[in-house]
């Protein structure tokens, strides 16, 4: 099968290699799946430009759960449709506890993690202290034909049999490569819920009955990249009701209007501080109280503080290009509190998926701004996205290559 | 009367000023103190050493709260005795809410706060947006034979007439003079504690019933300088059970192994990482549950975000003299908690005198290291501290002058 491998940083090549196979002794505990859309995340780019970083190398060693080493297939928010099952899978159900289906659309969580480590027992599978991707780790990659993965990786986007206890439509598979962008906010947000209720912090008997989030309080994203625009249709799905949004690059900041999501655009570069700005839109005049960073800048950092509120959350999804200092004064005037996020769980993303199949994510579809052929990988993706660009997210599919 | 008072970098001078009368119109909502004992702080040494930061100069304009400029009088960590009580005032309380009475022995909170801000208006004096202090921005200090404060900046140290209500014994007025440090300290925890439970967050409803202190959390304090010892103090006060302490200095070391407090002692230029302490003397090998940073240098920062086990708090009290960067690393893989605490509020200074009161922190005396005459407060107090040492806390009282 043809797949995207990465050898070392400027060298992605599309290559002929062996598919997985079903009677493949590695995949007797794993369904296959044919990929339909797979796209490309600012860690690929990271890995282009100045890789190997997360990729198993001679450095390295090989990786501890997937035992690769690279050249590796890249490639982690893919969907596709699963077209072998083992027999000793046969009663299995996927990561949303749907029965496993031949033919059955789904989306697959890459995450590899040990299930034994400090995190992993607490359910913090994303903190997993051997975490390891599909797609950068080894272990296949979606920017390939087929992949062979566990049963619970794959979450079904095709959930019912046409009465009301599930949908049974045609699902937008390009959309549903979407997911995995979105579980990343996903859990940047509930990490900012944390702040306000710790998870797993108070005993049973001491939770309150009801937990509702406050959907009045002002959010401010840093920087409308891919991450950023999925934390703004994240934020619309919880019904946050005052989304602000800062972004240098017009383009960005033009596809983010058009999603209608923003209750406000800023330019960090215009003459008005984006701390003014967050001031005067929000009702009191306080400032925003909470700021999801997607950008990972110095710049960010300071204006997302001078912008938040008294005691206000500050969640950095990003992972910054340079060393970031912390804007103590803001700090310590504010009492802010801050936190890092680092991808998602399996609640977060089964959470996900189910807001997406409930079309609580709906437009979300405009962030694909262009879709490619696996075969153009390099010359119309990545290296189209690591020029300046204004595009949000680039797919690939396997499928328009052997269309063409 | 003989007052310190700051007039450059490098420039304290001891020398003759009017002190304030019971017939000045400025005191006619103000108690007259004594001073008796005032400790020198890390605040007015960075002053001393670059300032004017905090102090009002010709650059910054006067204090908006205390109208003055410099040259100010020094000293923010005051015990005394009340001297003289306005006839309008009569009626009044002490911040702890005991009656003014005239030989009174008091600690004072030295802040001047605007109380209609937002952060005012919450209870977050700490955080008053035009937050001042006596000693520092003008309206007195306590390096000087009196000063004038509101009754409710006085806090009574003998707070009862015999009987079981109250202390009303000799009260040491220079262990007293430790309460402001130790209040510091104080708000440092509670901005723990709310890491777990927000304060002001939840509604009354949805409180639980008991917020009992998980004692068992192991804590890091990072550097074991007047904060760091403060905070041991504070910790065992709080009844946790584990405190680890990591400072460079051998004579800070063994000062703080001297009170008998810390669990283990590290040294961080040790080969042994003092992560890998941390991993070894906690129970479970997962190092500890929260960080207070003493110190403020990036090393120490590096090693506490290390020493945190999944979920841990970062709570920052120092004040860099550089740029810090943020460990991105741990605070991603483990999800830390960081904020950063500024002063205190009247809830930690009042909670903090009624532990003195109480005894809670017993032995806190020791953190003296050495007294001093106010005329002799640049020549052995200040360019004392700011030379290599071994200082915890160096006292000056105008008395030893008188006696002198």
């Amino acid at each position: 099968m043809r797949a995207a491998r990465f050898y070392a940083a400027k060298d992605i090549r599309v290559e002929e290699i062996r598919a997985p196979q079903p009677d493949d002794s590695d995949n007797n505990d794993k369904v296959l799946v044919e990929v339909e859309w797979c796209g490309i995340c600012g860690s690929d780019l990271n890995e282009y430009l100045l890789g190997p970083f997360a990729i198993p190398s001679p450095r390295t060693g090989a990786h501890p759960l997937t035992k690769d080493i690279l050249p590796v297939t890249m490639g982690h928010e893919l969907t596709g449709r699963i077209t072998h099952i083992p027999q000793t899978l046969s009663t299995q159900t996927t990561g949303n506890g749907i029965p496993l289906r031949k033919g059955q659309a789904v989306v697959v969580d890459p995450r590899f993690f040990c299930a034994s480590c400090n995190p992993c027992t607490q359910a913090a599978t994303n903190c997993c202290q051997t975490i390891g991707f599909l797609g950068l780790s080894g272990g296949g990659g979606g920017l390939a034909e087929v992949v062979a993965v566990r049963p619970g990786q794959v979450y079904a986007l095709d959930t019912g049999d046409g009465d009301d206890e599930g949908v049974r439509e045609e699902v937008d598979l390009a959309a549903a490569a979407l997911i995995e962008p979105l579980a990343v906010a996903w859990h940047g947000f509930k990490l900012f819920l944390s702040a306000s209720w710790p998870r797993g912090q108070l005993d049973e008997e001491n939770r309150p009955k009801s937990l509702d989030i406050d959907t009045n309080v002002p959010a401010l994203i840093i920087g409308a990249g891919p991450v950023g625009v999925a934390m703004a249709f994240v934020l619309r799905a919880w019904g946050m009701k005052t989304i602000l949004v800062s972004e240098p690059a017009a383009g960005r900041r033009e596809v983010m209007r058009s999603t209608g999501i923003a209750t406000a655009i800023f330019d960090p570069l215009a003459q008005q501080s984006v701390a003014q700005r967050c001031r005067e839109v929000t009702a009191d005049g306080d400032g925003v109280g909470v700021v999801f960073d997607c950008a990972g800048s110095q710049p960010g950092f300071q204006a997302g503080c001078e912008g938040l509120r008294f005691r206000g959350v500050y969640v950095n999804l990003a992972v910054p290009k340079t060393p970031i200092t912390v804007p103590l004064g803001p700090f310590m005037q504010k009492e802010i509190t801050y936190k890092s996020s680092l991808a998602y769980d399996q609640e977060d993303f089964r959470e996900t998926v189910d807001a997406f199949l409930k079309g609580r994510f709906n437009g979300v579809e405009n962030m694909i701004t262009r879709r490619i052929a696996l075969e153009d990988i390099v010359a119309k993706g990545v290296e189209e996205l690591v020029r300046p660009n204004e595009h949000i997210k680039i797919l690939a599919s396997p499928k328009l290559s052997n269309l063409a």
